[in-house]
């Protein structure tokens, strides 16, 4: 294998592709990169058990083959070249020799046969397309409420839907959930699946703000491409919790806030608590007002809110954490707050649109 | 102990005095920040063994009194209320309510006639000035120099010399050492005196590029006064190593050579040390070029950098890491590296000035 290419082109490609690795992998070889050449252009690859990544590099490729190298090396002496041409060769006996201005390394290579086949998305499959902005907030205003609990493996996955024109993420951890939906132009066929949260992290890492993202799905994985770049995640095995019949039907106490005053204050209430545990605060609804009260050991805080209040009087407790991590992600100026008793779900929206929705279960106080 | 403050100011000077905070002490007085208030304003101070701080802030003081606070707690909240007044009140049972528009706070406080005398400057004493920009290099480009091993108490701190209208700072680690010079224009008396490493990061942290710094001196203790900031640091007590008398009196090898071109590829060198230890380089240094060479297991490399050469060739080893300090802690475009043998040290300056000495042990390779 030989071949010339841009130092800052080969770089930025490293970047993506190294997002698959896992460095604390066992398996040498999947900490290594795949580096294929080919008439035309190099592909690398990368893959770990449940996300795998293909990207191409123009390059001007003198003899084609393939090698395996480890990923930080490579990736480190490559970002640290001169902005220039690099040229890279193999040996007979797997070294890589990289030239680029008076820089020459020679590294260990690793035999490319032996690196896994990556998974392949059916060419005959149905292709949804999105724009990267909505793929970027589904993820970023869901993955939070992702599952961080391993014996619960199916909520360390998000719910992907398609439904009718609608595709929706829904992350849920057992105490709150989180659902964002955003219309698609083109929905061939309805989809559920479950997709890694760690992996649409990585996805929403490797968007850009502008742009379209394309989806295919398989049995066993979905498929992502952004540009020159492929990505699947394996999905999840399982039947997700049906979210739907979670979601509170009516409300009988409804407050109009806004967002960021909330949050502020509800951050400040937090203040007293130094551990993760047993961060109560409570909400006491009246017409106009929400105080928001907090005790511990160190001391204790009452804030004021002003609040629109459409309904009952109400009493309700919460953990701080997660009604932070609601707030948070809404980007509204203003948010509805719908209850129904202090020990029934509330559910957090924005005023003007259906897509968020936000669900988070009352502490009993 | 009654005052109205603006919380943004309030906020900044707790930042500063928090610098002086090991929020590791397990006294509970040093996690905390005093607060005095007089008819005029409050004083913010900290405390640990090695540094203090004292800051004054402008309030309305309604009633004059003093308590002790939790400094994480404390700064959390001021920094976290609206950018408003603030109103803070301590009870007869040491409480502490503050208040801000909509905000209502109580934590406890401690008593202040318990927290530590802070060292004071005599009054007497002379003053040197200098400007913040001045001090800040010279900190930055000696303080990674100065030792971390605690069994060389000496070496954790800088010395600190006034000589004549010359103030210096020289750190040494027992492999190298960075020594820094300034004009001042007052030198009342010549010091010599040992400061904490640490301490002086922390001093660094709090100059701005503007303005300039007062230096005190008592036995036991420098004073750095910045704005309306008051910072001790204990001196450590001994005698620190003769450092001129390491410094070689000749050289038979000069280099003259792109500094960043070099440190690039001494950096690039380097990548092929997956650990701190056995980081050897070997520099070959002949008429117009100077090659770099490194091997690990993981592969070799070598790198050419253009040079011009005053003297002898000349091959010799450096552990890398303590050459590329040296190498970016100068600021010009071009650097003089000179050598006598490979057994001895070789000192890195600037080609302008006289200002800046790293002298660095070879290693035998």
């Amino acid at each position: 294998m030989k071949f010339i290419s841009n130092q800052r082109n080969l770089t930025n490609k490293i970047n993506i592709a190294q997002r698959a690795i896992n460095v604390k992998s066992t398996n040498e070889l999947l900490r290594g990169l795949k580096i294929s050449a080919k008439d035309g252009g190099l592909i690398i690859s990368a893959y770990d058990a449940e996300i795998s990544i293909m990207t191409s590099v123009e390059a001007d490729v003198q003899r084609e083959g393939e090698i395996v190298v480890n990923s930080k090396l490579f990736g480190d002496i490559i970002r640290k070249l001169p902005d220039s041409f690099v040229e890279v060769e193999t040996d007979d006996s797997m070294n890589i020799h990289i030239k680029c201005l008076s820089s020459n390394f020679t590294i260990k290579g690793m035999d490319a046969s032996r690196f896994p086949q990556l998974p392949k998305a059916d060419e005959d499959s149905n292709i949804y397309t999105l724009d990267n902005i909505s793929l970027k907030n589904m993820i970023r205003q869901t993955s939070f409420a992702v599952s961080q609990d391993p014996t619960k493996s199916i909520l360390m996955g998000e719910l992907f839907e398609v439904d009718g024109n609608k595709m929706t993420l829904t992350a849920i951890d057992g105490y709150r959930f989180a659902v964002k939906s955003s219309d698609i132009e083109n929905s061939p066929e309805n989809i559920r699946s479950i997709i890694p949260g760690k992996t649409l992290n990585e996805i929403n890492s490797l968007l850009e703000e502008d742009g379209n993202v394309e989806l295919r799905f398989s049995e066993k994985n979905a498929f992502f491409r952004i540009n020159d770049t492929l990505i699947s995640a394996r999905l999840i095995d399982g039947e997700f919790i049906d979210y739907k019949k979670l979601l509170p039907r009516e409300h009988t106490t409804r407050i109009r806030v806004n967002r960021r005053e909330l949050l502020s204050s509800v951050e400040r209430a937090a203040l007293l608590f130094m551990s993760d545990k047993n961060n109560l605060i409570k909400l006491s609804i009246e017409p106009g007002a929400l105080t928001i009260r907090s005790n511990s050991d160190i001391g204790n805080v009452h804030e004021v809110v002003d609040i629109e209040l459409d309904g009952n009087n109400l009493d309700i407790a919460f953990n701080s954490r997660y009604i932070i991590d609601g707030i948070k992600h809404i980007e509204d100026e203003e948010i509805y707050i719908d209850f129904t008793t202090n020990v029934n779900p509330c559910v957090i929206k924005s005023i003007d649109k259906d897509e968020y929705t936000y669900l988070l279960l009352p502490v009993r106080s």
